[in-house]
């Protein structure tokens, strides 16, 4: 089998990996994410660059083996949100998506020597409902540290849950890692058995 | 608060629900599901059938609380799978499966003091791809135990996500219980904060 290095930090994404049955080591990128974002460029573009910078600057010291870069990116209306660094980023960030749709976009990026050798981006599209400042400041106490770790200050997985109206799209894609072709690309690539 | 009562012995609702914050007791009802599903009748029918069934079993015995009833029916080909009792059955299900696709149908029903006070069915389509024996020789020793609890003999949220090719659908109504929907109704009734 050939071995994967997942090149994030993301406890989310590893989970989603180790629970699927893929072995891997972790070796998380050191990118400048916020120049990237601040760079003016449309939000797949972002996202793509950043998956692919972080699954090439990992490669580059491990010969041989396959490289999993990712990255997630949040807009709403035009805006590219980042992660959230203090609770009152969070409320702030939250009561601005309260009531509006945005979007979850996931990109994947497999480096090996330096080379990229497969991409994968995928969108979806989540609504907030109109929660009270009530629930809000609830939800904020319940999730504590674990809301500052999440693009858009939420774990769908969790009470993140309870904010949405509607969810349309692939729900391992809004966890930060489109598993299905993945898993096609590591099978294809003798990561994991047919 | 109103207080929930889950009227079902399935970890994986059980799991979905308190992730998501929500409190609730169990009280697994017990029905005779295979008789309803020997009746002939089709299987939406048999899902929200058994989920108003459960709800209703469990509310004789529970005034003025909420009950929730739930039922997950597998179809493939025409035919309604359930929950295989044995490895060897296990096996054969899968084999069964294999590079096809099948529907899984999620019901759920409300009810309070005798009568059914709300319903909801979704449905979700999975395709199997076309994995080797030796695949599924290590995923029945890989999930062991865990197969026999699942309709499908999948959990979507583990090694099963290897079996698939693509899935269409709600995740939350594949694991047996569309929580957004729940979550809104949950709401109005006073379960939850708004």
């Amino acid at each position: 089998m050939t071995a994967l290095v997942l090149a994030s930090a993301s406890t989310s994404r590893a989970r989603v990996l180790s629970e699927a049955g893929v072995a891997f080591a972790v070796q998380p990128a050191r990118v400048d994410e916020d120049a990237v974002k601040a760079s003016g460029a449309d939000a797949r573009t972002v996202a793509a660059g950043l998956a692919e910078m972080k699954a090439l600057r990992v490669s580059a010291s491990r010969p041989g083996t396959l490289v999993l870069g990712a990255d997630q990116v949040l807009v709403c209306e035009g805006k590219i949100l980042s992660k959230a660094e203090t609770f009152a980023e969070a409320a702030v960030q939250l009561k601005f998506l309260r009531g509006k749709s945005h979007t979850l976009i996931s990109a994947l990026a497999l480096a090996r020597d330096g080379a990229i050798v497969w991409r994968h981006i995928d969108e979806a599209r989540l609504a907030m409902r109109d929660f009270s400042n009530v629930f809000l400041d609830s939800y904020l106490k319940a999730e504590g540290e674990a809301l500052l770790g999440s693009v858009g200050c939420y774990r769908l997985e969790g009470p993140g849950a309870q904010l949405f109206e509607s969810v349309e799209g692939d729900y391992f894609s809004i966890l930060g890692l489109p598993l299905l072709p993945l898993l096609e690309i590591l099978r294809e690539q003798g990561v994991i058995p047919r």
